[in-house]
């Protein structure tokens, strides 16, 4: 039981502070730490420390609250409590925990100045779709296929090895789309996002050859309108996907400049000769040539204002709610030159100046913390604070796998204690506000599919925890359908809708979770609170104004025991999902188990 | 015992590599681990992971050291181990050390293609005057004391409340540092940091009233040449302090626009209102004006080019070593605005134009490893990683005190276990030159005196860590005097010259260590591996192909047991320093106490 302390609304005052503004923070310390002298905030504005004194407001089930005032001083303000107890020791509060030593910079809280992300977004549960995988219309018969393409039949596994397995194509189209969203509706997501749309010389399009059109093998533009409509009808936002890291080699501005020196276009790659012959690519891959943002010109047609691909697509007949960036983090990074500060902030400015209620996420798939500090990317497609460590949990011992983007062989095995020790190392540096648009994904399209190794009935545990934790729920195309797959390739398999019967089970497990989130705003933006942390058995609360959620997720049998004051309102809890035993401080059951109830919201007086 | 790697010449192939070399890296690991599978490096280039695989090259004294080539792709270029264990386990080994989940990029070990620091500066020992305090010459007997000045007899207390603390003169001068160069190469210390010798209103001059000249008072412009001059015949280096962050309010730039609008040194400072009569400060003191580092006009005065104060005392006749620059954590940053990072590469690309072989140090007092990547400070002047944990760990308890920079009251009680926790932590960030560059400090002219609370007999210990642990030893003039003082200001008394006599014990035993350290190269540039950490015992050891130092520190009696293959070579240790007992694999004494013995050199086959 440590003194607590999140970025949610029961701990601080406003979500949206402004440069100069005073917040209240507040942080609950238990009795049973002992008596306490007093309690500071240590800010950091400028990078020099600067403490506020808390006063107590209230004792409230074995809890002491107090409140202080920071002023905002800085666009990323980062502050921490300093707590002094009776005893003599000083100890420390930041978001990576309670510490009796002083604290890195680094894992302060942090409250933003910079504009907020869209209401929406944080109470978001996204679906992923790969359009040639997801669905195929009647349209798709009549388009004549590129020579580059492989066609395949639907019920076809996907090829995942060789030069054939960017090339197998499916057909899957926008208008496939469209006549599933019946389905989508039913599940409850909220926002769709599509991978690339943009025509390439792949399945998987991420080597546009344009971002002037939609491909019309997926429709073309009247598709991307007609979709988003719809959609929008249905109440969900639509993403798009964009390559700012890199175009394909097919590109209209590769092909202009590519062993053309003097082209217009030639600045807006890294040419290696000065015959324009070679150049810098993702991770050397000749197809991927990679942009150099130290063109103006490529700024202005691709990410700054509003004749920029950026703008059009969010703007009119268009109208896509945001973006999500592929490979952000190697966006503008070259050797000694680095503008991805500059790419990312000029590409959230002019979403905000066509349209402000627009999100904009980033693919990091590692260590994310370093560039989601909220001055652009709302949050983070990211592996390192929730995919991997729940596949370490909740994946059988020893199977040989693609671990992704670590050379492993096999899945590692992690306790407990080790999914909460990453999950909040990885998400300690983060904001509040982007840890909650960071995507909490068991698996997408450059995965494999959780389920393929998973412990036998452990599904609604990870994807529990996935509704749960902060973050926003993903769900990659097939998940519901109980779909498998190795490697990210073999992962993309078209979904099987003439068999959907069969997957209905998973299919209402799915849709119970992902109404469960959606019902529950302490799910959206309610703080959290770790209550026990085992081998084999996680609890924590989401804790807000309203009301409170207790979460329990069992790889195996528990019983665990809550000290007395850990956490109020039990004998009033609701089940709202699960079968697990809650007493007055027990949880006790059979694992794997996945249990949800809710408490009374906690209220404090006014300031 | 685990595996280990550091940025020291054992484990890397160059301390200067360049953008694009492959530097050999090697890890040694315990046969005590088990059977390794194998073990690759995780490098990040462009924030994307890059892995190679790693060879076992040999086996010695129970340990396999395997070596891996890491291509250099960026300027600051992360990478950490990937172990694998027989046992399926992947482990991972970054700067903060050997763990079994993911970690963070910040801590990675990183080689800097920035230009290095110069060769002298990892083989300093630092010894910091405050230039009205350490001597004065007859000289200053004839000069007219200005208006602000308070003049103070040199046996008087130091006033360390209210308005005369900053004017209390003693009248220390730099002819009168040159009339004790004797002392400090009795001492051994290598190199001298003054504090501000330009002209101000205060004792202290950090409130410049002009970069143009040397104080007058401290006999001008001549007395800063010709003390640099015989300093660099004894050789001795000598840094100035600059500061960056602000001017004093009566310096001639400020004078020059303060109320004065249309000046062109209006763009020097942040002013709050049109008549440019309030400003932005540091801290809010309205003697310190913040400095606007957007006005290039203040850039190319002050530190941009070969006309610059940067430039100028580095060059003839001046031929200053180096600067520290005052609150360089605070410099360029104030609300939205953040222009440390290009203020400090100016800087450094300044004094590399007029003399590379110089050092820039930057005062960063609390976590300073956001600022301390190699591009622009060689090493910081900070107190989280070694001053403030040694403090608590040597201290008497419960003493009321100021604590630098946090509002304590006392200082607190840090276990040994506490010390190693803070040490590693506010280490990890930094790269290793950086490290080797940090200034370890027990006491400045801002702080108390460390013997003030030091539990007695703790003197040696303390000392022995700042000439032992990786960094620059600090020596504030006065403390081989066995000085006390129980503030910054109260630190400051002037030194005792007439009775020396009574301190050459403390002298003996600064001499002593200090010598221990210049003459020892595993002391300047060897890795360290921590073989023992105790709540009263710390020992490590210091490494490097030429020789080992093995490092006792003990608050109290100690009785350490080695696992068997932690350290090689101690049939033959040879006693450098202590009467502390060791035979083969044991430790023991009474405390407190300071030990080191001569190991031999660690020689591994070429690569």
């Amino acid at each position: 039981m440590d003194p607590h302390h999140d970025g949610s609304p029961l701990y601080v005052s406003t979500q949206t502070p402004v440069l100069g503004e005073r917040v209240t923070v507040r942080v609950r310390i238990p009795h049973s730490l002992g008596p306490v002298e007093n309690v500071r905030t240590r800010s950091n504005p400028d990078h020099e420390p600067r403490f506020t004194v808390a006063t107590k407001i209230v004792s409230l089930d074995g809890w002491d609250w107090w409140e202080a005032e920071v002023e905002v001083e800085n666009p990323i303000h980062g502050y921490r409590f300093l707590i002094a107890l009776a005893d003599g020791s000083k100890t420390w509060l930041n978001a990576s925990g309670y510490h009796r030593i002083e604290t890195l910079d680094s894992e302060d809280f942090k409250l933003l100045t910079y504009p907020a992300p869209p209401e929406w977004g944080r109470a978001s549960v996204m679906y992923q779709i790969f359009p040639d995988r997801f669905a195929r219309s009647r349209a798709a018969d009549d388009r004549e296929l590129p020579e580059w393409a492989e066609p395949a039949e639907w019920t076809d596994e996907p090829i995942h090895i060789g030069p054939s397995t960017a090339r197998q194509f499916y057909g899957g189209d926008l208008e496939g789309i469209v006549e599933h969203l019946d389905h989508l509706e039913h599940l409850g997501i909220t926002m769709i996002y599509l991978t690339p749309v943009f025509p390439a010389r792949s399945n998987h399009r991420y080597d546009a050859l344009s971002f002037a059109e939609v491909d019309p093998l997926l429709g073309g533009d009247q598709a991307l309108v007609d979709l988003v409509r719809v959609a929008h009808d249905r109440g969900f936002t639509v993403i798009g996907d964009l390559t700012s890291n890199h175009s394909g080699d097919a590109h209209e501005w590769f092909q202009a400049s590519h062993l053309k020196p003097g082209a217009p276009e030639s600045e807006f790659y890294y040419w290696l000769d000065e015959n324009q012959e070679h150049y810098a690519s993702w991770l050397g891959v000749p197809s991927l040539p990679k942009f150099n943002w130290a063109s103006q010109e490529l700024r202005d047609r691709f990410i700054e204002g509003p004749d920029s691909v950026v703008a059009k697509w969010l703007g009119e007949p268009y109208n896509l709610d945001g973006w999500r960036i592929d490979v952000a983090n190697m966006t503008g990074r070259y050797l000694d030159t680095d503008l991805n500060a500059d790419v990312r902030r000029i590409i959230r400015q002019t979403m905000i100046d066509v349209n402000p209620d627009t999100i904009l996420l980033g693919e990091s798939t590692n260590d994310a913390t370093g560039d989601f500090q909220g001055d652009a990317w709302h949050g983070a497609m990211t592996y390192s604070n929730f995919t991997r460590p729940i596949w370490g949990w909740l994946s059988e011992r020893e199977r040989e796998s693609s671990y992704f983007g670590l050379p492993f062989g096999t899945i590692p095995s992690y306790t407990g204690r080790e999914v909460f020790a990453a999950h909040n190392q990885f998400t300690a540096g983060f904001p509040w506000r982007v840890r909650l648009h960071t995507m909490n994904a068991l698996d997408t399209h450059d995965t494999p599919r959780f389920l393929t190794h998973a412990v036998p009935g452990s599904v609604p545990v990870a994807f529990g925890l996935s509704v749960t934790l902060p973050g926003i729920p993903v769900i990659f195309a097939g998940d519901e359908f109980g779909l498998v797959g190795d490697d990210g390739e073999h992962s993309r398999s078209p979904l099987p809708w003439d068999s959907i019967a069969d997957s209905r089970a998973t299919i209402d497990l799915y849709t119970e979770l992902i109404h469960l989130r959606t019902s529950h705003v302490a799910l959206n933006e309610g703080g959290i609170r770790w209550i026990h942390v085992g081998d084999d058995v996680l609890v924590y609360v989401r804790e807000h104004p309203q009301e409170s959620l207790l979460v329990l997720a069992a790889r195996d049998d528990f019983d665990v025991l809550f000290e007395s004051d850990v956490l109020a309102g039990l004998a009033s809890a609701q089940r709202l999902f699960g079968d697990a035993k809650l007493t007055e401080g027990h949880l006790s059951g059979t694992g794997p188990t996945f249990g949800v109830w809710k408490l009374p919201g906690i209220v404090l007086p006014a300031g």
